[in-house]
């Protein structure tokens, strides 16, 4: 059966954001650095169709992450805008203009109902009634692939508390952030972990678990 | 010179204790299982002045925390006990018997004036005016060797937000505790850390950072 998978890339302090997220800061202040990492890669410009980059040992990792995805689940944090609230005439249409780098299904958590919107090959679903529904959503779509949870840290927080991820990899950045997004927060005890993999690269500790059932 | 130097278990979700410290819980609720990984190895027993015990790539890292220390810095709240205040009549000798496995001066920071405690060859000295007087102390101690801050939590956060700390490892333990002591508390991206190591072994993950000054 399908995975459904998370990887986040995390300051050593636990945050996936910084505080005080904004349109100019949409990471949150000093957020920006938890990508420093991948955005300097080989195997993250190629996805995002652009030249040149490094080869290093996370170039396995972010192609692993990248590869058997069908469909990914996001939060209204994460597909934006900071404000949030009602979607109004003109409504916003993500933060990666118009043709956004995930070319599969997304299923898009909000509180505010709204159309389907198509860029190029990825249609955003806004999905209102909750979690388990935007999951099955997701899974239908993704067929035989997996679903992965893009994020942000609440909506990765409800499905690791519900028992509903399959597999969690951090990508542990050596900064503190002092404030943000927790990822974690009200997860607790009861979500069993096994380490899959640890694995040493520039700049980042690549940390794998499954969730035990 | 002398460095000063940090190593703790941890659990996933950054707590280095769980919450409810008490005489029967020390680690709080499910703390204990920060340290399984730590108790089975051959490298903790052969410290502990134990026979058996396993050998895995933690054997090492275990080895090398150990190595080169010359003094210790402890919180109250390590030493205990957890109802903390006034060291009253009768006196806590610590939580490790009349032969506490420290063999080193250990420097003990508490807001609550005492004579130094001799236990076989381990001496506590109780410091009331703070961590870095603490240190002066220890640094003395310890020589040409290293000063490790042995915690909890508390007083590894004020020698981290001070600046005072060369070398940090966390124990990185596959497991959520939900709360209690959390490492990084009031630290902040002022911070900052070069990754230096990360390591897979059995039940835990190893990340080495050196503090850049």
């Amino acid at each position: 059966m399908s995975k459904v998978r998370v990887h986040i890339s995390t300051s050593l302090d636990g945050y996936v954001a910084g505080p005080n997220q904004s349109m100019e800061e949409p990471l949150g202040e000093g957020g920006e650095r938890l990508h420093d990492w991948l955005v300097a890669l080989k195997a993250w410009r190629e996805q995002a169709g652009m030249e040149g980059g490094e080869e290093n040992s996370s170039g396995p990792v972010v192609r692993e992450t990248h590869a058997n995805v069908g469909a990914e689940i996001m939060g209204r944090g994460k597909f934006g805008p900071p404000s949030r609230g009602a979607w109004g005439d003109d409504p916003w249409r993500g933060w990666w203009g118009e043709d956004p780098p995930f070319h599969k299904p997304v299923f898009v958590l909000t509180h505010h109902e709204r159309e389907p919107l198509t860029l190029t090959d990825t249609t955003f679903t806004f999905v209102t009634d909750g979690i388990e529904a935007a999951l099955a959503q997701a899974r239908e779509a993704a067929g035989d692939k997996d679903v992965f949870i893009g994020g942000g840290a609440d909506v990765i927080n409800q499905y690791l508390a519900a028992g509903l991820v399959d597999e969690l990899e951090l990508h542990v950045v050596p900064i503190l952030l002092g404030g943000g997004a927790r990822l974690f927060e009200g997860v607790g005890p009861d979500l069993k972990l096994k380490e899959l993999r640890a694995l040493e690269a520039p700049g980042v500790a690549h940390l794998k678990y499954r969730v035990a059932k």
